[in-house]
This record gives C-alpha cells, structure tokens and sequence, in this order.
C-alpha cells in the first residue's frame, strides 16, 4: 500500500493504472476510521481494481462550533487497517494541499435536499461536503465511488451533485455497518461515556419498532411522536426526528417508501441513524 | 469529422482516443461561428492530437430579457466551417441531453470576479457559464479547454473555477481574432445595422488611445472618463469603461499592469472588447 500526501504524487501514482484502463474506487474518508470505512473498501474492492482512500479533515463542512480542531486524527492506525483491507493508495493530504494559499472563490450548493434534516443543526455543511467531494472526485478521477448508508443525506446529495454536474463516475451507497447492539459506527462513537454507549443503540431499536408500528398500520405522525418522546425520555437530546422519501422530498403518510431518520445527543456527542421502510406491496 | 448529439455518442467516440494517451483539446461554443471560433480550433489543434468543439446555446446564461430564443442557430455552415481547420468531433447535444428532466439542484457560484463588469448588466450570466463549463468539462473530460480573450472575464472566471474545483485539465487563453478594421470579431456583430458596423471599431480606436495615454503618463480616472464621453458622443450607450487588474481586482492607478474593459451598446446590439496595457519596465 502506498501513501500518497500530494495531488502531484497521487497522480503520478494513479495515472498507470488509469492508462491501463483499471477500474479505481474511491473511499473518501476522515480517517479515525472502524469497521464501517473498511466495509466501504471491501465494497471496493470487489468491483474495482485499485483502491483510494482519502483521510483528509475537511475544514469547509465543519462549523465554527464543531469539533474540527479535536476531531482525532490517527493515520498510523488508519494505515494500518487500510492495508488488511487491501486499500491500494492512501491520500492523506495536509490542509494546504487541498486549499492553496490564494482565495477561494468558488463555491457549490446542492438546494432543497441539503435543507431540513442534518443541513437544520450544521448551516453551511452540506456546502463543505459538496465542495470537498467536487474537488477529490477531480483528484483522484474515480470509476466508482463508496459512501455510507449512515449518512443517507450526503449519500443522496452527493448522488445528485455527480449527476447534475455530470461527473464521469457512480455513487454506490453501502449499508450501515453496526455494532453487535445495532449502534451504527461512527466515529464520534468514542466521543460517548460508558453510561452514554450503553444508552445508543436505542436509536437503532427505536427505528425498528417504528418499522414494525408502520407495517401494522400505525399513522406515521403518531409513530414519530413516539419515538421522540420515548428517545426523550430515555435521556437523549432530540434534533430531530422525520421520515422523508428515498429522494429526501418530505412525505405525511406511509403511502410511499420512506426512510425514518433520527439524530440526537447523548450529552455532547451527536448520533445520527436512519432506516429505510418499503411499503407492502 | 464526426458529429455527436449525446452524452453517451460522444463518450463512445472519445473513449479510445483516451484509453491511448491521445491529447484532447476541447472549445465551447454556442455555434454561429466566426474566425475568432476557428482560431481557437487552430490553436487546439497545434498542442492536442484530437479537438472536440461543442456547439450549445446554454439556455442558463441568458438572462430573461436576453437574445436566447433569436440566438442564430447554424449548424450546418458551422459544421462545414469546423471540418475545414480539422476539428475531430463536433459535439451539438439537445437542451434535454445537457439538462435532463428531473430538476436540477446544484449550482455553482464564482463569487468577486463575477462581479462588476458584465455580471452588473447580465445578473446570474457567470453562474450559467460556470454550471454548463463544469458539466462540458466532465462530459468532454479534456486535457485543455481553449477561451477566447475577447470574453475576459469569463476566462479568468473559468480559469478560478478549474483551479479551486481541481479540474484535471488546463485552461488556455487565446488572443482575440478583430477584423481588419478592429473590431473584435463576435457572433453579435451580425446583429449589427451597416452604420453601427461602421461605427463600431470606435471601441477598439478608443481602447487604443487610452493605452497610448496612459503610457504617456496621463491619470487612469481621466482616461477611463474621457473614453465614456468620446463613445458617448459617437452614438454608443456605455454599459461600463473600466480598469481592472489582470486578476480582475479593482485598481485606481496604473500602477500594476491593468486591462480596459468596455462594454457598449449600438442600437439593440451589445459589444464588448478589452486591451491589456503593461506597466513600463
């Protein structure tokens, strides 16, 4: 595996395989990385012949109260996963690398699906995801590209930003990799207090259940009232708690497939989850 | 010379030239085309082994009051016009190969240098160029893309927006093709009435007399002032007389190496033009 912390040298090591006409995937990650990431790269792995991974802590999609500057940072350990994956090159580039010293002056909105839901508690983020991926995407010049279920927003943005820009390469979504308990990995997952990490696959049971009050019937306004009150109760803090359809579009009744969305905060770490419900056919 | 109208049509026939390593050089333009056009397929054609032109009216950068329906549509004589100076695949896709069905939600703003200058009299113009640049850019995925210096700030536009997105590929400035009379040559000069034609290289003249002004040492305000009242009273509608650094940042004294933009309108027809002057070494 070979690590690459230049544009320069990234390319200079991609660019035989490109003429070689290998397929290359793309993992772009913030390192600190758990099973969920080494899932994305065995996704990968099985439909391209060389892998990316980017670790790279992207300053534009965090805001000004965020946890950028305590977000961990741990390439060693990262590196090493990577490798037992079989992730080909890393890119791990400094900030200065992917933000040059002269003034930015371009920016990229992805409207109405950027809105509502984790673009409410983190105005500007969807921006800096978007601005982030358009510029790795031009990077590294994947075939395919791998993004977690978990964040099914930016999953669904970044799908819309690819096809609306006709960026040359397919967004492929990965389910959420959980934990035995059924919390979803994240990396903010550490953040969490013993107490805490016993309190968080509540999320995930409390989505379930709203599942199986939906396919008998339930009315959908009632089942998100529950789910409040009851993660309420238990002792989160809610951000909120909606369904909307697979394209984000907001949706009443469970007339329609939709995905049930929660975030929350156990103390000051912010969980979110998802889960999709198909109608009965 | 081949003529692709798809997405797809023009992948299938670009892919090979690809896959060998071939140079792809590639002008937008929105047809109706003169020598300016032709020269910029010449200067393609001197560094890249294959040139794609794209002939497009880009229904987003024409304002609601603007000439998008009447803009003269002439692919035939275009196309006679481009197998002459050896362009290798015309691209003329339909509005619904470039903007599909489904709404568009993603756009993409240049902020500062679209400001002043053309993006005061065309609101919303640089934001249209720089949606339909970026997705030519990933359809076409050239090695260089070739503007002409006549539209200036579009290019210096275009040239930002490929360096802060990390678009693969170079952005080329070619000088302005004029007729033997001056006048920068521009698909809108046909709207012209035979005594605006002969009326028009004031523009050019004018620009000329100011260079020759200020490097005799006479105050850029003054300059800049005195242009406006000569166009004024030859018969033309000033949009804007204005110095800008080569960056486009405003600038009081030519002190640095500046560019004169103008832009004027005779009768319905608006023409722009701009002359670099370079400070004396």
């Amino acid at each position: 595996m070979k690590t690459e912390t230049t544009i320069h040298g990234l390319a200079a090591s991609l660019n035989p395989a490109r003429h070689a006409k290998k397929l290359i995937g793309f993992v772009p990650t913030m390192g600190n990385l758990h099973e969920g990431h080494l899932n994305l790269v065995r996704e990968a792995k099985k439909i391209c012949d060389l892998v990316v991974v980017s670790i790279f802590v992207n300053p534009t999609q965090f805001g000004p109260n965020e946890d950028f500057d305590n977000y961990p940072r741990t390439l060693d350990q990262d590196s090493h996963l990577l490798a037992d994956v079989g992730c080909d090159i890393v890119f791990a580039p400094a900030v200065e690398q992917m933000f040059a010293k002269e003034p930015r002056k371009t920016n990229i909105q992805v409207t109405e699906i950027t809105q509502g839901l984790c673009g409410h508690a983190r105005p500007g983020h969807f921006d800096g995801v978007a601005l982030i991926v358009t510029k790795l995407f031009n990077i590294v010049q994947p075939n395919y590209a791998f993004f977690g279920q978990k964040d099914f927003q930016q999953l669904v943005i970044v799908q819309q930003l690819v096809r609306d820009l006709n960026m040359p390469l397919e967004v492929i979504g990965v389910p959420t990799t959980r934990a035995e308990d059924g919390l979803a990995l994240s990396s903010r997952n550490g953040y969490l207090t013993v107490e805490e990490r016993a309190l968080a696959p509540q999320i995930y049971a409390s989505l379930n259940h709203a599942k199986v009050f939906l396919e008998q019937g339930e009315a959908l306004k009632d089942i998100l009232e529950k789910m409040k009150n009851d993660l309420t109760t238990s002792g989160f803090e809610i951000d909120y708690v909606e369904a909307r359809t697979p394209e984000l579009e907001t949706v009443l009744h469970f007339d329609q497939d939709i995905v049930l969305f929660v975030a929350a905060r156990l103390g000051k770490t912010r969980l979110i989850d998802n889960l999709r419900v198909n109608v009965p056919t």
